[in-house]
């Protein structure tokens, strides 16, 4: 099977996703909310890690881990930088503007008063205020549309969906592809309609390889946007080489290629030109290293904006 | 090998458990806090799926689907009876007194108020009020104590400090295992330590059955304690006969038996002298399949204590 054929197939195959419409229309109007013409640049920041169902009533599913830090930091910054963030999540994962939230809010950051009522905790206040405001004025203010999904068909159909919504913006459109998704998948029709059964002995599984669809991305559905996808590894041996390769196999414009243990800290930008180091800030604890990152990446969509109009 | 053997191995493969000394220590706290002689029941509650690593430096897993509502709901009714409940959950799942809660609790019961603070919005402040009011009731009060796990590995040796801990409470303890635990694992030593690579070809891979626990803590952990398992199915027409596989093959005192598309509006309870259909209150709205459920297991519980005593 060709590449082309793979992907007609994998698309075929998903159970058909809802709302699809519905999704079509919040995109257009988040996308012209400003006039067509103000140049207004739009990222599309994918976040978390996608599931794989092994059974069609999902009951159990192969989950690709990502707490989704690195995409809502990042959203975070986009923002900052003047850039219309539509910020396709796994659910549950990190939320812009929540990362110096306890793991529960809600039951961390409050406490009861005196008159039986309750007030957010002194030591959260700062936390919880931050987190409200800037989160309701860029939703409000039309700079970030939020989309989850869970599995890997959704994902992917979604992914469709927004690059074939953001085409008409050109080079204006970006890409920034952080989060994890699935290679291997379960075709949705030979899936086990039911539970598998444990009743005896080991269980062997066959799974195929999803279709790269970063191909497909860049050479049909928005040729022009400005396209970055991650690269992770735990061995960091590989990891430049196979950041270089994806580079050129998927015609990326460049690869972030980050290893899991030092992921926090620093990361590689593999282009075209050579590989550029990107650190977080260690002289200020509260720095992140998607700050320079982003900082990288919009001065080079810059270039690419003016490189179309000279 | 027998069952004891695969169990050991089991559990000598399985990376160790951090901080199981602290564990051990808030256990005791929790259980003891009231005199021994009080004759306070307490029960382990277990909520949400487990997850089972495919690679050492976990990247992707296995995970057994369960949002975990069952196990939140049925604590607030064991709380209600005057039950202690240890609150063994899926970190990221459901948590008690906040099932009337939206999906993203922070971002959407606060808005904006006129000084440039925030407020909780009036059609939330029931719900927020109930949810931190009654969550911080139940822990002050010693009613409550929360762990959470992620992996089979942790959640199988937690399990089983747990049940070490509650053996002294002999009949008033009481195990409510409604977490959705994998049947399958790879060995830790058999795992990939690096992320398995996609480079070509479809993944097959074979996973081992988890040994069966549940024989385990019946016959060795807590002999005395009144054991409640659950067993979710998709096809009901295997579903019944299983519960009542389950019940006689692990000596439960009931098997909850519930199918996944029904399982919100009704369960069997599965007994030797027996089965029980459990029905939500159709009347009301918002009541739930747990309030008759948890109502019918204290019952049964209570009569189990006493005919120790006659």
């Amino acid at each position: 099977m060709d590449s082309a054929t793979q992907i007609d197939s994998f698309f075929e195959s998903a159970p058909p996703l809802k709302d699809s419409s519905k999704i079509t229309d919040k995109l257009n109007q988040f996308i012209h909310f400003d006039s067509p013409s103000s140049g207004r640049r739009v990222v599309c920041v994918t976040s978390g890690g996608t599931t794989v169902p092994l059974e069609q009533r999902c009951v159990r599913y192969i989950d690709n881990f990502s707490s989704g830090h690195r995409g809502a930091a990042s959203t975070e910054y986009f923002i900052k930088a003047g850039y219309k963030v539509i910020f396709l999540y796994r659910r549950g994962t990190f939320q812009p503007y929540c990362s110096s939230l306890p793991e529960d809010p809600l039951l961390e950051c409050f406490e009861l008063a005196d008159d039986s009522d309750f007030q957010v905790r002194r030591s959260h206040s700062e936390a919880v205020k931050g987190a409200v405001t800037n989160h309701h004025a860029a939703v409000a203010g039309g700079l970030l549309l939020k989309l989850p999904f869970t599995s890997i068909f959704e994902y992917l159909q979604m992914l469709r969906i927004i690059a074939l919504s953001m085409r008409s913006l050109e080079r204006h459109a970006m890409f920034y592809l952080a989060a994890a998704v699935s290679d291997f998948y379960v075709p949705w029709k030979s899936m086990a309609e039911h539970k598998i059964q444990s009743a005896s002995g080991p269980l062997d599984m066959r799974l195929m390889q999803v279709p790269k669809m970063l191909s497909v991305l860049r050479t049909e559905w928005t040729p022009m946007a400005f396209c970055i996808s991650f690269k992770l590894e735990t061995d960091s041996k590989i990891l430049l080489e196979k950041a270089n390769t994806a580079l050129k196999k998927y015609k990326m414009h460049s690869v972030v290629a980050n290893e899991l243990l030092t992921r926090k800290e620093e990361v590689t930008v593999v282009t075209e030109t050579g590989n550029i180091s990107v650190c977080r800030d260690k002289t200020r604890p509260e720095s992140e290293v998607e700050d320079p990152l982003v900082e990288l990446l919009v001065k080079r969509h810059s270039t690419y904006i003016k490189d179309a109009s000279t």
